[in-house]
């Protein structure tokens, strides 16, 4: 079997219909990974220009706005109020997620378009609010699933759609950081009020999301292990162990650790085959693939893409184009009632029907 | 941190106390197994001899004892009598597992020690019986499970001892085969009554037992999902995925089937490494160990051990030595019985205490 196809263009964007065009963004919540990852890619790209900063500490605001050439700096009340609202046609919510609802619906209200950091909120109730009232306001809503624009996961879903590993059948993933090395304890990541969970929300989001994304279906049961050993993680589950089943039996064993030796990967086996995605989920994705069909081996080891940018790109795209393929908010709520449902799994012991 | 002395000697008998005696061998049931790994691999040992073949297949068993200078053959009824027992020592009981409680109780009574194959039998009842029967005759009892002779295996569970790679957190297994090309459709693994089970007793429990001998522990709680397709599968799990807790929070995410890509593997992740097996279960191992510690990875990729000849040496200076270290009948009914709690829990869908 030929798979030169896969990888001889293998960071076309499949999904860009146009090739003009330009959407301006706030960027509502200044973290580490809006400042390192997400200004920079939204820099280098095509359809994307930073013109808010939105943030509660205005120093860094200044100083990146500097930076990066944004024209305007607010605090989160003038953005709610509606301030320099003629400044940018989308928002990027990159706040803890007890807030995304807050920021995403004053931006539907002004009538921006939202693309939101995953997970889309800290509790089912509010991602449906998020969705209902984005809709209702006829803006986009995007959750911020940078996966979902990464060539070597779509190209992983193009081979498995294409059948060469056969009938996909039992999936493997793992995600786990030393978030005390990376982050300290003094980090939302901790506080379940404000994240949601622990490392099942902020870290086993990537497998659950990344395999719904492969298989092109949503699980119909999952169980759930979770585990702390104690302070700083005493609120949260540190390490998680979560059994999905999908349409046809198929399964999925994702595990996912805060304070663990760094790794991910991800092992689809199938009928025929199988693809071995080495480190698919820690943000600078390697491109190390493993396609076995029978008894040929097939190694893809290209340089790694900056994802941000795919993502920042696949928004505006969205906007731009009027396509609705992404990752939209029902898509982050479905990720969201899969995790409450393995948080009851692994509080009561039982296997919980999706 | 240097590995050197775990790969140097990598072959090491660790458990050798003796170096000579010699355990003369009848062998029960003359499969595949038997006939294709057995004989040579006891040919090549240090302790053991083959003495005594029982077969249904009085010409099969002609063959074989010419082919492998044995001296006597019998019919189960004859085996049963007591005919020729002189000649031996030891049975290894290679029958389906339906068999196997009556092969070894028989093989008791006659004060002959016992290597019986995994699984111990079709039913914890069965396994319970046989303990109970074998320490009673005061004879060993051993489980064939090879994979604890194997020094890939023994090497691996020295440096989680030793801390290489921190605290064992996570751990992902995995054991597919294609059964109806490897030996079709006409097989007792297809027949529950007679197998106990179906992908998870036959495959599953090679990463189930390698993973307790790993950590040195037994599961506490275990979930399980079970899927068939269908005919020829249609009476037993072709496609299994099982999740186990151990003490303190350790998971193992295990998957098992008879009717996908071919391929072994096991991940043990621990708070500050992890080690990597690449095809650890397929009977002839690959020695590829992966080892990463930090951010320095080590990888042994010596040449495949004869296994089963580990094993059979084992066993005998097991009955040798007097010494009791290995797998087992207690270690084989602690495998039936987190075996019968996960096809209860794919039953009802709750997670089974152990």
């Amino acid at each position: 079997m030929d798979l030169s196809h896969y990888f001889s263009t293998f960071e076309r964007r499949d999904w860009q219909r146009i090739e003009e065009g330009r959407v301006r963004l706030a960027l509502v919540g200044l973290g580490g990974f809006a400042r390192e990852r997400a200004l920079p890619a939204i820099r280098r790209s095509t359809f994307c220009e930073a013109t808010v900063l939105v943030s509660g500490s205005p120093e860094t605001a200044d100083d990146l706005a500097r930076e990066f050439d944004v024209e305007h700096v607010l605090g989160y009340d003038e953005f709610e109020d509606g301030t320099a609202s003629d400044a940018y046609d989308g928002v990027y919510v990159a706040t803890p997620p007890n807030h995304h609802e807050a920021y995403a619906c004053a931006a539907a209200d002004l009538g921006k378009h939202v693309l939101c950091e995953k997970p889309l909120a800290a509790e089912p109730s509010a991602a449906e609010r998020m969705v209902e009232h984005c809709a209702n306001a006829g803006v986009v809503l995007m959750t911020a699933y940078r996966l979902r624009t990464e060539p070597a996961i779509r190209r992983t879903r193009e081979l498995i759609a294409d059948g060469v590993i056969g009938k996909p059948l039992q999936i493997h993933g793992g995600f786990s950081v030393t978030l005390l090395e990376d982050v300290g304890p003094d980090t939302w990541r901790l506080d379940p009020e404000v994240a949601g969970g622990g490392a099942l929300i902020d870290l086993g989001i990537y497998p659950l999301n990344t395999v719904r994304f492969l298989l092109d279906a949503d699980p119909i049961t999952v169980m759930a292990e979770t585990h702390t050993e104690g302070p700083p993680f005493d609120r949260v589950d540190e390490h998680v162990a979560v059994q999905l089943t999908f349409p046809n039996g198929v399964t999925a064993s994702c595990t996912a650790s805060f304070d663990a030796h760094p790794d991910s990967r991800l092992r689809i086996l199938g009928s025929d085959g199988q693809v071995l995605l080495t480190e698919p989920f820690g943000g600078d994705v390697s491109q190390r693939i493993l396609v076995e069909h029978g008894n040929t081996q097939t190694r893809y080891t290209g340089s790694p893409v900056d994802e941000v940018r795919e993502e920042f790109d696949y928004f505006a795209h969205t906007v731009l184009a009027a396509v609705e393929d992404g990752p939209d908010g029902s898509d982050g709520l479905t990720d969201m009632r899969t995790i409450a449902a393995a948080y009851e799994s692994a509080e009561t012991g039982n296997r919980i029907e999706l």
